[in-house]
């Protein structure tokens, strides 16, 4: 994979052929003054690249697509599975206080709640437990499944989803992480944990070894 | 800006080139078994989008630019001050319990701690926050200043800094942010925010607008 910048006979091509196409090589090398010869080298890029596609006896034609469209494109296909974590997860009647050290422990942001058939039922946040713990409350006797985020109220994806959308997901309600589930007969299985953090290794990986 | 994938006969001319260059045209065409007419689109290809270059009576030779490299250069060019956030500060004499109630209200994961010239002394995170308030203490009667990352612990950056590179200490450190400072006569000012959900967003507008 290749990343070019036009020139700016292609780029002029490119115009002529949005204004006039479908169109064909003879008339784009008139309307530049150029013979069809000294036009085939650009014209071979620009179909290659994906700015242009040709159809026998029509012409050439502009496809719509830009060079980031299809840089983008290809970002777009990254998945959840390629960047999640290792999920870590506390039963539903542990503390809070309990919760927070396990936090603490396991050095995450974020608890995923299952029940006794290891079935999701709750997802604690940093937030969650920050909010609790400057209550009036004694920590180690509240539970977590009374003040966890519970069903049907959580946000999930799946090892297939496109990690793109689980990024615009945790912008949009504002959350550190996501569960990464799978469905079983038993219910709600949690497999994985996709945070912040994998995102901004994503970023990286894709600055230092161009993965797209 | 475009992105080509290169077809069998190119990948194979940029082998040869690697392997044996610089080489002539004619001796490429020569190794494949093919005219030099027949290679001269691919030749175009290859030297345009960076992959070879060619000099007079020299011939072609490999650049040793991929094209992921290119585009990765792009990426490394993107800077702290297009993505950065509003900083929010504290000072050094509010008690914790007002410095968590600041993080509800204000919606972050990390507080600055000024002194009375607004000059960075202190960082307060989450985790800071949670771990003193699972501790026996009254939250009200402890200032922030004791339970704080201190100067010279603190990991900060620039407005110009590389938005990879910042994305890099954040992963190394463990942290969800650092201040964006600017140094003057009176010291490191704050006068921006940069996180992990800034990462996230620069990774989401990669992909949408391709602003690569």
């Amino acid at each position: 994979m290749s990343t070019i910048e036009l020139n700016k006979r292609q780029e002029q091509i490119v115009q002529i052929v949005k204004d006039n196409g479908p169109i064909t090589g003879e008339s784009i090398a008139d309307q530049l003054n150029l013979t069809r010869a000294t036009l085939r080298p650009d014209l071979a890029i620009l179909t290659m690249s994906g700015y242009l596609d040709a159809r026998p006896r029509v012409g050439y034609y502009f496809t719509g697509k830009t060079g980031s469209q299809v840089l983008t494109d290809k970002i777009k296909k990254l998945q959840v599975k390629d960047f999640q974590s290792i999920p870590v997860v506390v039963a539903e009647n542990v503390s809070v206080y309990d919760a927070i050290v396990t936090m603490f422990l396991e050095d995450v942001g974020t608890l995923f709640v299952v029940d006794q058939g290891s079935i999701l039922v709750g997802v604690l946040s940093r937030k969650d437990l920050l909010r609790t713990s400057i209550g009036k409350q004694e920590l180690s006797t509240i539970p977590v499944n009374i003040i966890m985020t519970r069903m049907p109220n959580i946000t999930m994806c799946e090892r297939e989803d496109s990690l793109i959308d689980v990024a615009q997901k945790l912008i949009e309600k504002q959350i550190d992480a996501l569960p990464v589930v799978k469905l079983t007969e038993k219910g709600i299985e949690v497999i994985g944990r996709i945070t912040k953090t994998n995102m901004t290794k994503a970023l990286v990986s894709l600055a230092i070894d161009g993965l797209v």
